[in-house]
């Protein structure tokens, strides 16, 4: 075994949001091809580090230790590997010279309990960056540990500079490249239909199907001897799987529903207004969370009460009271209404039961329509998601998503 | 080392957003006093999976591992697990009978392939529940090792009916208890000034500053010899620190800045509508996350353009020009506007730059002002907050909350 095992040092955020840095990193070393095997949150406590270093070392080819930022976190990490590694700490003065630099520029001296943090493992290396906290690697025979700073703002630089080249040199024998491809508007078992002639585990390919909320992921991995035979195996691949995906497919690897939406409106010059009940927001915030939205995106309102929907979007008061807010009429009218009212060629809306509470026997809890207004005409669609509050809410906001793409797609 | 591992098996999520199911199941064993010391994601590929079995097993007491849902990620596990511990597969003819019965109720007969998944190591133990996927249970000399279906519905049976008795009998008679305080509105300085008499680890309680996204939690751990012990222990923290932290601690463990907010405007009897620039309808999402709050949130708007300001909130033109968007009275002016238009008596407001785009050396990518109006009356503070866009967006939704939820405890 002689993949990556990132190992995250995080006090009292076991149960907490996870790991982002953890994910930061796991995203970088396998975009290079890096073969990530695990993600690890360990508590801040000796014990649980000691464990998770005991069976680390010896086990992954590369462990990438990220420190909770705290001092006594990092404290523990050298203590134990030090212990595990039977390597002695010594005070290494480069790394205290740089300590007190980054300190006098605060105008703070270094605290006693800091010095500390300038002990590294005897035969540890410096990993330096410009202005910031450095990091520092361990090699024993079967394993190599690097040790990052989790919250630095230097740890891109000390990634691309340090981390990234060494993992090559020292795993690179062997390339590993993973690509997703991400498809909206499908259930598992179609995506399974569609790509079953490669579905499954080779030697050297693998294709497999990921369920994720709201949508489904295609992986396909490819292993080779070396970067360039995997990239090549992974070409032949992709190619045949994403053409039996096609329009359902998206985007890959990073790429977000909400992004790939905003490129396709900018590409036609186009203007955007949402009008929301269920999803209370989360559209807007997810078309906002793309840097620039600023030039597609008009404004939004969410139109949770129904005398909202009158005021706001127009909505007749006998449609409301005829057809229930969660119809699909009310749908086309609140998308309808966002565009008079904004002056938006395009009009996105959204409207449903995110529950718990509010579901009746004809339109249970998950009963969601979606709907676009666009320049001559209007369209929606029902849905009925399974799941809690907040996934029901982003599975909503995902078709909303999804229906605008497709209609800028189609060109119309 | 006698802590629970929880390992999460799972086809390209490494880079992904983290195992939901691994947090739930930390949470519900860490609220029962029980010692989570590491969570894991591994890859649903053999050699990863051995990897992380082959360590774990003897280093930590009880491992629960989560599958991926796939039938491939449950054949590995089985595979793996009888391998490190030298038992043997073996049909049990239970759980054929189970998943047969699963199968028939979805009339579709069993699938060759999942028929493999009635094969468990010798020795296993069936955790049953009605009408769902069964978990089953594998004891070794070190550790015990429960493997559960991450996806399942009745995964929260599995855990209260099998996993937290089994715990509790196998690892309580060592009592841990965690509590986290958490603030809103002080740096981690501050909040580490307020707490230093406890600051720090001993034999029994440790107590520590976690700064995490746009808040500080203070952590308060107590190990005893039992669980009793521990709670008293815990008690006699807890007590002192919260007065420290007084109203700056809004809530503690899993509770939620909006659901705090949300039942003091409930106890009130009082009705929100949200004026929205920078964060983009984040406001609204994180108000709407809570349950039941359609009671009390009316409408919001998000005014992304100076035009949708003037038109849905009244914002003077020449307040916009004289001042910039992003400027106390405009934010003031957002929050009385969407009052009047919402005809609630409380109007909350947010305007700043999130960034990357759009600073200027006067007011620079983080400026962020957030306002309340109230009956009688208005108020605003301005903020500049370090971090990428999404970070701005949450911490300048944070802080409106934090505005709002400061106004009710007052009183006023």
């Amino acid at each position: 075994m002689s993949g990556v095992l990132i190992l995250s040092v995080s006090a009292g955020r076991l149960a907490a949001p996870a790991d982002e840095v953890g994910q930061q990193v796991a995203q970088a070393l396998l975009a290079h091809g890096l073969p990530v095997a695990s993600r690890q949150v360990v508590d801040e406590a000796e014990p649980a580090v000691e464990a998770a270093l005991r069976s680390g070392v010896g086990t992954y080819g590369l462990i990438v230790i990220l420190g909770s930022g705290g001092g006594s976190g990092g404290e523990i990490v050298r203590r134990v590997l030090a212990r595990v590694t039977g390597a002695r700490l010594i005070l290494n003065e480069r790394l205290l010279a740089t300590l007190e630099a980054l300190h006098a520029r605060r105008e703070r001296p270094l605290p006693r309990r800091e010095e500390r943090l300038a002990l590294l493992p005897q035969g540890a290396v410096l990993w330096s960056v410009e202005g910031g906290e450095p990091g520092w690697l361990l090699e024993t025979e079967r394993s190599a540990v690097a040790v990052l700073p989790a919250v630095s703002p230097t740890l891109t630089d000390l990634l691309t500079r340090h981390l990234l080249p060494f993992a090559h040199e020292r795993l690179g024998r062997e390339g590993v490249l993973v690509r997703t491809l991400k498809t909206a508007g499908l259930t598992p078992s179609e995506v399974e239909q569609r790509i079953s002639p490669w579905l499954g585990s080779g030697e050297d390919v693998s294709v497999s199907c990921v369920p994720v909320d709201g949508e489904v992921w295609v992986r396909l991995a490819a292993r080779a001897a070396s970067l360039p035979l995997a990239e090549a195996a992974l070409r032949d691949l992709e190619g045949p799987v994403a053409d039996a995906l096609g329009v359902d497919c998206y985007g890959r690897d990073q790429e977000s529903l909400e992004g790939v939406v905003g490129r396709l409106l900018r590409e036609r010059g186009l203007t955007l207004a949402v009008a929301e009940s269920c999803t209370g927001g989360l559209l807007g915030h997810r078309i906002t969370n793309v840097s620039g939205s600023s030039v597609y995106f008009e404004r939004g309102v969410v139109a949770y009460s129904n005398r909202a929907k009158e005021e706001l979007l127009g909505v007749p008061r006998q449609l409301l009271v005829a057809r229930g807010a969660v119809s699909a009429p009310v749908a086309e009218a609140m998308a309808r209404g966002i565009c008079r009212a904004s002056n938006t060629p395009l009009g996105l809306a959204v409207t449903g039961i995110a529950g718990p509470e509010g579901g009746s026997p004809a339109k249970p809890v998950g009963t969601v329509f979606v709907a676009l207004a666009y320049p001559g005409g209007a369209e929606s669609r029902q849905f009925r998601f399974a799941g809690g509050r907040e996934s029901i809410k982003w599975q909503s906001a995902q078709m909303a998503l999804d229906l605008l793409r497709r209609w800028l797609l189609s060109g119309r």
